[in-house]
């Protein structure tokens, strides 16, 4: 016989911070219901997440602030009627806005303010941290807490992302996030990129993932173990391609590793399971798109318009995606889709390009 | 301007082993579709794996060998057959079955050697390694290559399961798995275990998981940087209640992080999406069933009865779960659930239990 055990003992350390809960179901999952949340679902979901121990929830137009466009596509309210709803429904927590440079501007964050928000989150790619400065100053100025991310972190190693990161704080952002947008990131390189930013920074850093390479929550424990005291997720992982870090899952995982989030899961999986889920056009899993999108490291926006060029020039779309991810596409070069897939078209038929540029991306992506 | 890197460059360490890709898509998975896959959907399922690299396929009943019956349910088609398609199919891979003492016997194991399977995975209870004993000693002597399972490892603590794992091989087990069949560990618990059996026994280990708290790949990642070399998955993570490590990005995200695996992704992919995606019935993710019963840590069989008594005894079913947990149940104990509901009716109004019930278990269960 051999004695059992408590199950799922964990060492614990008395010296641990305590984590900040925050959601972007609101936010991030906004793009899988193409913005049409109403202002009574915002106000369902914020009180669960509320009831549930989140200490910010992040609203309003997919893209974030002032968004709503023929372009990025409207939404089912203004910014400040999805702020407003949140933060009539949250008792305790408080409400943030995204805010990109060159989508929103200063007086679209003023009527963020006016509608109730404590926290604007500052998103600039993670090699241009200097676009944040001016938003950064400005809300600071105005009394916000102010969160500032370094979108597509993987572009950069460690050490010039975490001086990225430090231009952020020298701004004055309380936060500073890493933030693997395309979902490409894995715990050890997560691990370096958090931990040198610890060294660079006095303040708080966050961590926002994307489950493509199905470790958006291994990713969180790997983020917090190097010092991360904030983490994003969404409920169900409703979000951009496949999706965020699951808030209830984390929550959970998160208390069974030893950390105190404030967290009540039950509230959070209510939510999730009965406000939500019957809200979702579809689950968030990880297919063959959501995959090539975080093997190659490429934003899901430049996914239909690769599969259209793929047709067109008889290339295999994921031949296509591996060389856009290993030439660091960014947002606004989309025009490169259609290069690319002439030039695949040019140096090899279509059925040998599959296997040659997979062995030329694997090795280089290594 | 800051110089930008080739995405997701890791360090590479030459001294990292090989892994060994395993998928159970068609013996775990079989439980997602009432064990009703046809030969025909063994052989291209089979053949994808074969394709991409799998080096071990295991196949038939979702119990395992031998247990197509009233009991657990008819499979589509016999052990054997499951066994030839599969074997017919993969030009490389090695084909294995399940065998779980009790369920199984050896005149039913020998059905299977004469199908044309290399590889026995004999699975018992973490804490009852003695009754793997004789079918490891068996099988051994039939030349076949065993494996054996400690299911539900998270019942003990590392060093008392490696000297599970120890008796596993003193028996002649070639890899001893460490087997978190309630998707309840995370990669801090999944570490410790496997670096424990590592210092324990002098052949391979395994590394089995559920995805009931979103790590799944997060706990492979854990296991193989501390000795694991063999790694099991399923295509799309169809398995049994939030499933497994999807085979098909587990591969991608291994490759990732550094490790050479043998894989071919693009079968892989192609196998999910156009074979096994359409054959399913409902997509595999982590509703409030899967994560209650990886946070509770007890087995997927548990939940339906639990449903039923917890109307019965106006109790919530997420409390009788939690107890069941705490009592540390396995299967067989069924009748438990009844007698958990009964006294949970019995010492606390429904709406009180709750949280007084969450309180307590948290509190022992950290």
């Amino acid at each position: 016989m051999t004695s059992q055990t408590t199950p799922g003992k964990e060492p614990m350390t008395t010296q641990r911070p305590k984590l900040h809960l925050v959601d972007t179901t609101l936010r991030d999952g906004m793009s899988s219901v193409s913005h049409q949340f109403t202002t009574q679902n915002v106000a369902d979901i914020a009180r669960g997440l509320d009831a549930g121990g989140v200490e910010l929830i992040e609203v309003a137009h997919g893209i974030g602030l002032g968004a709503s466009s023929i372009n990025y596509g409207f939404a089912a309210a203004t910014d400040a009627e999805y702020v407003r709803a949140a933060r009539d429904a949250a008792e305790n927590a408080d409400i943030a806005v995204l805010y990109v440079p060159g989508v929103a501007t200063l007086p679209d964050l003023q009527k963020a303010i006016d509608a109730g928000i404590g926290t604007v989150r500052v998103a600039v790619h993670s090699t241009e941290a200097d676009c944040a400065q001016q938003p950064i100053e400005w809300a600071k100025d105005k009394g916000l807490r102010v969160m500032s991310f370094l979108m597509m972190s993987h572009k950069l190693e460690a050490g010039p992302l975490a001086e990225q990161g430090a231009k952020l704080a020298s701004y004055g952002a309380d936060v500073v996030y890493v933030v693997d947008s395309a979902g490409y990131l894995v715990p050890s390189s997560i691990a370096a990129r958090v931990a040198a930013l610890r060294q660079a920074i006095p303040g708080d850093i966050g961590i926002h993932t994307h489950n493509n390479l199905g470790v958006a929550i291994g990713n969180v424990l790997a983020g917090v173990e190097n010092g991360a005291t904030w983490v994003d997720g969404s409920l169900r992982g409703l979000g951009a391609s496949a999706g965020n870090a699951q808030t209830e899952v984390m929550a959970a995982t998160l208390e069974r590793a030893g950390w105190v989030t404030g967290a009540d899961i039950w509230p959070l999986i209510d939510t999730a399971e009965h406000v939500l889920a019957p809200l979702m056009k579809d689950p968030q899993i990880i297919d063959e798109t959501a995959l090539l999108l975080g093997y190659a490291g490429v934003y899901s926006t430049f996914f239909h318009p690769t599969k259209r060029a793929a047709a067109k020039y008889g290339v295999p779309a994921r031949d296509i995606l591996l060389e856009l991810g290993r030439r660091g596409i960014i947002g606004g070069q989309e025009d490169m889709i259609v290069d690319v897939a002439a030039e695949l078209a040019g140096r090899a038929l279509p059925d040998q390009a599959g296997s040659r540029l997979q062995k030329a991306t694997v090795g280089v992506a290594r």
